[in-house]
């Protein structure tokens, strides 16, 4: 048993998403996280690093020294934890790729398609695997839902009816709300505010759990708060590859969603509901039959990507961790070379929220015309 | 007391919404069924007259005889209840309204908005009144919501979220379903399929409860069971006048879904959450505060339109009676030249239904294009 | 069609519970209210006749000069609804009985156990019928449960949860308030507060399903709000015959509850769940299977005493409709001489329920010792 | 930042609950398993230390053997997990307490009181802390809940309802389930079934939220399915000191519940609901006031010992690992000579669990009768 060598580049002091990342990392005990540059500040980055009890020569000050320095020692990181804002992420990624160390990515991808079309091309010149965290496809009962699709439980698919409601952003936060205030300034965030943050995590679900590709959408995004620079809301029709259609809300003034991840998919054989904060349960019905309530590691069988029994629930972490989990198994078969199924969120994944970002954004200023992916 | 005249045209065997509309009719004794048209068909309305214990001769072969001859009477019918497949509404409703007869009509108003304008004219012409049953504004925590968004609770509502969705229809039903019948069958139902039957509801209730004007809307609707001649699924987006900007999604192919109607209306300093397959209880949550559950004449006071204590649940026959009751104190306050403050869905509200159903069918027929209402 | 001729005994103005069974009765249309004694107050009694348009010589002041008179009159009354307090339902009965005069009674049955017994040597003399209003028994999914058990869908059946807890007593009350006035003063109510208001219901619903008969109990009751005079909790283990056992907890104190009646039943092959406040849906549980959400009227198939399409919630009213819709398929039988079917709490359960009544209280001033029915 | 280092007596192969104490010890990176007398059979002992990646110096065949040279190391663990069968937890732990090492143990404390009374003598005689794994208790919802009575929000407690329910055991599982084979061999469960495996959780739940003592309770076990050696369903009237009362259930052969432990708390100014299987959210309802749905780290307020924000949930892990979070304060301040706060259940609160155990089993034998704790 040995664990992966694991390095991070953001998630210092007053991050979020970093200690999340480090907690899904140990989750399953196959990551150890030995270095860092945990904060554009030096001194916040030292003093980060001390917190985590990293090593002072593994603490380092900027992310190019970090890559240049880990890929030359013989015990240096195999893969690296992005976990900066948006518009760090291809930069950072690049340095690490073509030292050959393997990229765990938070989402969205990029902050502009530009960058993510030029990201896929140095990931696709490097050996490195490249993990995107669309952590909520790591639910099991999405994983189980996608299983099910797959194997033409719902018959083909008709509607999906995808949405992600937030309210934190329903006024605008204090200033030193460090999290708004990145994701409201669209030099940091990217091009999309709701659609970026939130919108993408739903997309990726709605496509990820029906297997379905989308031609195009109409969107019509807003910002509701006075002088808010990036969408708060956005509506968009959805038609999928083939003539399924569906809608997608994503929304962070809606008062009342904390975290209202839902998705739902009917097809010509059935019908399915989830909600991701209470994900420990979903909704079946058969065409012409009783609504079930399938639960994780239930009656219904052993889910995948699972903890502890049915009716002890399992939550954001645990979903995260399944992601991670799967970046082990795919980082451990890359070093022996053998093939691994291994399932988790790609590039190719991230390029697409970008590209639906980048065209929620263009149909938006056009009055909702269709875009065509 | 004394109990308001009705008659009735449909509503025979085999009917459905009939007995409804006769149980709400009932709920509060404040109608008489003395009168019927039941059936197209002569002996099956004179069998249906029968069975509901109507006397012989003022059991009708047709609706014309009877709107003549209870005219005449000295106590005739003060109001009908027009409870046919709609493509009837407009030509039974004329009969009455020439006559002075009070309407109490089923929705959609009428199967096209040709028919919607000219009977509006009818009816500007006639002092009777026109109630339509839009049944779902009769809930009574639907009023409170409605008041308390009146009363500046959610302060300037920015998002309008209403789904109504079913799944009878997710197959080709049998044959012999009548209701599915004339539903599915533009030529009684109107250029509406699902966007007539249930997305007018939705449409409808979404306005009565925020008080907002449609502008604009852009639909993408599909009949997706082959053959189909009427939308079974429509996905709407709306943009209402003053800034508030929406979704509507109205499906009869929903797999797993009854009746599943469902608000949620967010403004700027509180958002409600509301359904209709559990209607006692309604979410609210205030800007920054913590959700509360209000029940139907619960802690937060007696709600208007409620029979019985909170936690004794009511449903679709009452609310469908609160019109009704609201139709009886409209039509008492007429006889006596009162001036009523009766809260019930109007012609006017019906035409609106119908507008939107058109708009619906011409933004789709135009690729979703924005169509101003 | 020929509606029954009712009476009813109290149910005047401040009253709550005679509006219900008037609603009730009228629901189906098979009744026809012509004749009252609605209050001991002769002037309130006159009033509220007026109120319901009864005729002033059928408007009495008293239910027993109503009995005599309804008996000699050729179309008197074929049944009287009694709705007065607990203490009054014996004496009424009885004048009614005694004349063969249908009887659709509230529960409790009466006020004592000795009152009880008396009034079933009464009914038992006299041709007439006896329906007790235990209303939750209407509800079409306990009707469907109690199907379900008795055709094995539960096999032996081995533990029975039942609640009923609401809060409106959690203080004592303001002294205007009529309801809690009587229902706290055991002259009036008896000698059971919570026991016999409401554990009465749950202990009827629970036999009503499982078909269990009751063995012995256990009961320690209290009054927690100071000064009151009858028990306003009440726990209560019970062992049935045959090896089930359960409990059964009312209350009146449990804030948050309104009328939070729930029944839990398992057996060797499945399990059942339901609660009253939202009563359209039931969940069932096959041993080793997934939970299934029985809908009222829905995909499981039609329900018994059901008036509106699954997913168009039925409420109180209708289920206590129900009972009356029972009582006149007995009455109509009983008039014709055929033989009914109609399922409707007898006199037996009301005797049934008086004795549980006054077992909990032995029980309990003896230290919650095991006391046999 | 130093790590805890950490021992563990069972947990290997096969087993359940060890897993999960290695995923709450490492969810905080606060310890560090070095450690392990995995099994009893020595070769697997071995194999589970390989897999785990312990040291073959530091992979025991036997907890004696462990305890002793774990104590003699300079860097030897400070703390040792035992999550053997209960009837083991006596032994190990007093071979660890007695060499100053702490003690994390699962629950239920013992097999027997006897045991579990000198388990207690030896604890006061050590050093070391004892921190038992009652896990619920560290659902922060539930340190909410207990927060809010201590300051009085609920007022004086009158009704406390507890249950915990599974279906796991509602047949006789296959022989070679290994979990379901202790847990019904008194032997090694000790002499409670259901009441020793969940209901000492409902009763330490109850206890710790509501702050009461119990005085004395009365029990009704039975041991449903045929030949089962130990109670599978427990009904059990609580009478709490200062006059509450409460009723705990506590099923294993309630088919539908996975594991439904709730909790619902009634005092004289509010009440208080919840449920382990959707445990970021609970009801809260003031005394007269509307029912409002406080979630974990929602608007309400920060809530201690939750690591994502709101609307993200948390479960059961995370809940465990605050139990590890708090040992970990607890003896990090004990190597420092600090007064720590830290909030864990005690070696008492295990002793209080058995004795709850004993008492059952006691009242039971006697027809119910009351014992006082």
């Amino acid at each position: 048993m040995t664990r992966i060598k694991l390095g991070m580049v953001g998630g210092g002091k007053d991050a979020f998403i970093g200690a999340v990342h480090r907690i899904a990392a140990r989750m399953d005990d196959r990551f150890e996280l030995v270095a860092g540059a945990l904060s554009s500040t030096p001194e916040k980055a030292r003093e980060s690093g001390r917190a985590l009890g990293l090593a002072p020569d593994r603490t380092y000050d900027d992310y190019v020294a970090m890559a240049k320095r880990e890929a030359r020692l013989k015990d240096g990181i195999a893969a690296v934890a992005i976990v900066t804002p948006n518009h760090m992420h291809a930069p950072v990624a690049r340095e690490f790729l073509k030292r050959g160390i393997h990229v765990i990515c938070d989402k969205p991808l990029t902050a502009t398609l530009a960058e993510a079309r030029k990201l896929v091309a140095a990931a696709e010149k490097s050996d490195a695997l490249f993990i995107l965290t669309h952590n909520y496809t790591g639910y099991p009962l999405m994983r189980h839902a996608r299983q099910m699709i797959a194997e033409g439980a719902l018959g083909r698919i008709r509607v999906v009816q995808v949405e992600y409601a937030q309210d934190w952003l329903a006024e605008a936060p204090e200033p030193d709300n460090k999290q708004a205030a990145w994701r409201t300034d669209p030099a940091k965030s990217g091009v999309g505010g709701s659609t970026g943050d939130i919108g993408t995590h739903a997309y990726n679900l709605a496509c990820f759990v029906t297997g379905l590709k989308l031609d195009s959408l109409a969107a019509d995004l807003d910002a509701f708060v006075p002088g808010r620079q990036v969408d708060d809301n956005g509506h968009v029709m959805l038609r999928f590859q083939g003539g399924a259609k569906g809608m997608l809300w994503c929304s962070q003034v809606a008062t009342g969603s904390e975290n209202r991840l839902t998705l739902r998919v009917y097809g010509e054989k059935g019908g399915i509901e989830w909600g991701q904060e209470n994900p420990n349960v979903m909704r079946y019905t058969p065409l012409g039959g009783v609504t079930q309530l399938l639960t994780r590691n239930g009656a219904s069988g052993t889910t995948t990507g699972t903890r502890v029994p049915g009716g002890h629930p399992e939550g954001y972490l645990e979903a995260f961790a399944n992601i991670y989990a799967a970046a082990a198994d795919a980082i451990d078969a890359a070093r022996t070379g053998e093939k691994s199924s291994a399932l988790y969120p790609t590039i190719q994944d991230g390029l697409d929220g970008v590209a639906f970002v980048d065209a929620c954004a263009r149909s938006s200023r056009r009055n909702a015309a269709w875009i065509t992916l």
